[in-house]
């Protein structure tokens, strides 16, 4: 059973909002994902974000752009933890959908991360559920040293290779 | 029976939104006001977006400030025209708000007014309905020739006070 | 008889304002277009504006880009509802388009859409003249549907395909 | 023992941190509260991260303002949800803070609220220890049920005292 | 004969624009000062515009706050030179104002000035009235020389006060 | 003898700058173009400026971006008006530019133009040259019917050719 | 014989700027302070920045505000280490003056510190005279201890006082 | 041994950071070059600071992009001057970064340069390490010479070549 829900207003988000599932993927964690939309099917939104704690969700994920009222209208349904993901858009790359999910007004959060971080915001629900699941928090910690091995290899891999032997590596293994 | 329904997120928007109802009133148009919020009483409010053209609004105005979903979430519920007022934040000036109204996506427009312009929210209400009135189109052309005169006037003044004179009447009378 | 007005402020414009012309003509509605200016072609911009409610238009929609005048000027030439589309610019993505009509002075309106936003602007306008038509508001519920079924359609696709079902095949049919 | 630490990076943030410890309270949430320094206290506050789950926190709430690194800088040194409160400055209103929290690298996320908003990260903060608690869940349910009657109150007050009336009942009683 | 012809949007911008009217009148070069409207005197600010030159105007300056359309629209319909003020806004600092007059179309430039800088719009207008009179010329060499001289005498002050003696000196003459 | 100088701080700008060659050209203006710069040749900066009114020149346009003070730093060594061309960058699309150039202390204006719009920049220094010279305000009067002339051309051959056949008949001629 | 200089544009900056002198004072190294102005200066600031080093000027703390060339034009002057300090505006907040200082050119780099933050610009001046001084970091070294400690202190506080009693005494003591 | 030390947050930094390392081989000064983060490998990160001066370092320089925490974290521990560099981002263009870097906190300054501006960081630390070598002044004396002397000669070949002349050949160059 899905333990984080993953929405979005429009697929056209989609590609943005993929790497979040890949995380919870990896992570073991259950995940369902839908296309919703606040302004266009605002009553199946606002079913989704009723009857989300009933079908077992731990947290959900919202990724919207523009006026991105998806994250809010759900959080205002629901007592469960929302975290919004603000899209990156073409005339105000975003910062439209930063203010519309983050400025929320006293009563009704949106637990805002970077503009695209979809990746982000499955690692922030992973660390919510790790507050009732040691083996997510175990898991985690084991990313976090993941994350800091990779940093470290780069960098040895810099101090060999130079900077002009880094890049033109890199570049090869485009 | 209201025809133009005044809608805000909160009463601290009611100051900011009186001169709309101020407007209506001197055309001899009807209106009600309430206070909602997409947020803390979605139900409501969507209730307040399903039945607002049976209950014979032609235009709604919705008011809100930061997140501001409110005029959104009732254009998704509507067919009416929904005019929206970004309300000044104290933090970021309403920016935040204009953002949230403005950028809607395809599919359901807000016909947005700028940052606190209430009564312009109430003017273009008027416009809208005098497509079908022409009683309401000759009043506003009417208020356009009292603006233009009061501009007038106020030139008249200057010419004959001088900057000096005309600051320091304009002083007095505050 | 042209019921809407498109007018733009350079042929440059087209582009973007040609889904107004699109919707409106899906709808039914009859719409002129032109191109006028604010600052080439201020006198014609004026006529333009002055005539339109004899001419039989209930609505006018005008893009604008940068120092955007266009929607500002002809509204204060009309009592007819304007609404403003404010172009995306190469320098300032439209900031500017949108600040130059959002934040008309009190007794002068533009009803102001989303950067770009022109099929949004011709649905405002669709919204206004559906408070005198009942076909056009029909056919406003009747398009509602249609997008809400558009996004139920992409759900259940995404539900069937997964997401690099889902990914692949919209890439597919680019 | 406490479950939320609040912590904040100048003693001049207390005054707006304040109501997060308030809300707390009221749901009968036990929390410390300290004052640490991304900056001015490195060490400190990296003990502070890494001791965050074994002296038994679920969440942490951080506020800074300006360059605001404390929340992320925690985040880095703990597996535990980070709550960030971007604090607003006199000179750039928060935005400052806003980027700095929310902007965070692939792999630490920070759930950033709104600006100033610390009662809003306080119910984040319960959001999410509900997911394994169903009495602050009910609690969050009967406090939504609150807010809603207190919207509801206002409107009907502002029903029966009209614009003028409501406006200067709220007047008399600031 | 006036020389210089100073204009504004409204009679809130005289106190800003006064300055300008103070520095012309420091030089000894008439110039003439009214408050039209672009948007609610559209057909005097033309006939302002247009008949400009044949009144012996050089130079037009003119300011305006908001969806600050005066100057661009004067510009529309004259050659002389328009220097624009953009007016501070209670909104968006000005910010509105500064883009809607910098950023106008290729054909007709507006020669904006800083953010309430009226002084700045007179002492560009006396430069460019100087290109065809030597006197003004010199006045404006003098002026600089006076205005060198006063940074010159602060500096000396501060040399002799020190600091806290300065700003308690300062404080004084107030 | 040259009549108007243009100067830009790299030779990065050149391409921006060009059109306002090209439009002094047109209207059979005498010019010169250099590159200075007022951060790596100051004392030639300074020189060009001082000199400027001997050498002949009754305008300077200048282009700079970034921290753009090229015109800001002749405008302190000249009386002559000084026009300011914000050129556009890669990272803050010129609003960096534009603030450097247009927020001038009291005392030394520049007449700042939009970002990148040196065309508009040498048409305001035809218009300021214009108030000593009738053919050149008589050529800017034909200029500025010629650009009236080409808008009514591009709406008649919309009129004609309608959306579709105006965009393809562009998109050919490109 | 002075090892800093600070400069600013204006005595209007005397205020924001006098931290920088209170903190090199504290620290025992010798500073002198100018008012001078790139704009209304420009030869006397040139002569400053040219003859810094042999004056025997070890860092310059150039402030100013609007379009802030002072610490530029220095910089372009002389090889010393140049740090800025954008000074708050009224109506940009300080934007205008951190892009004017931030975004030098290649070639002429400005140290730019936060917005008034002269403080800062101090402890730089002291962290670049330290790479020559042990004495001087040592110093540093123990401001930082003090800085830690007064942090310390008023966690302390805050944990007997409790924030009600931190935020009372507090106010008691402004 | 290095006297300069590069280090930026991600691998993904390297081609913007690498101008620097070019700069400071070109004046015959030692740096070592690192991949570290803030975020990701926080406790390697204190380290680097902590040990940087006892390493023989006497300026960082720090590149980082978005929340870009690593400048003040380093500068947090060490009394070396630390300039950042904000890289560029793709949602925010580097105003996360800019601000992330140049807001620091009273007591721990970061020299913050220009959005990418690497090169010019390096010039900072080469004008840094100057105050205590007059070998490292006068290479800077005479790169600026280089400087002015290029702008020099590509001024005398846009005289010579003309504008398109130079364009032409500029473009052939490439």
């Amino acid at each position: 059973m899905a333990v984080v829900g993953i929405v979005m207003g429009s697929d056209s988000d989609l590609e943005v909002m993929k790497p979040a599932a890949e995380v919870l993927k990896e992570f073991g964690v259950e995940y369902d994902i839908a296309i919703s939309s606040a302004h266009r099917l605002p009553r199946e939104t606002a079913r989704y974000a009723e009857t989300a704690a009933e079908r077992g969700l731990d947290v959900i994920i919202a990724g919207a752009g523009g006026a991105a009222h998806l994250a809010g209208v759900i959080a205002a349904l629901t007592v469960l933890p929302v975290i919004g993901v603000p899209i990156k858009t073409s005339t105000l790359s975003g910062i439209d959908s930063l203010y519309s999910m983050v400025q929320m007004p006293r009563g009704i959060p949106v637990a805002t991360v970077g503009i695209n971080a979809s990746a982000n915001a499955a690692l922030l629900a992973l660390a919510i559920i790790g507050i009732k699941s040691r083996t997510i928090q175990e898991k985690l910690f084991k990313y976090r040293r993941t994350l800091a091995e990779e940093v470290r290899t780069k960098n040895l891999q810099l101090q060999k290779a130079g900077i002009d032997g880094y890049l033109s590596h890199k570049g090869e293994n485009r």
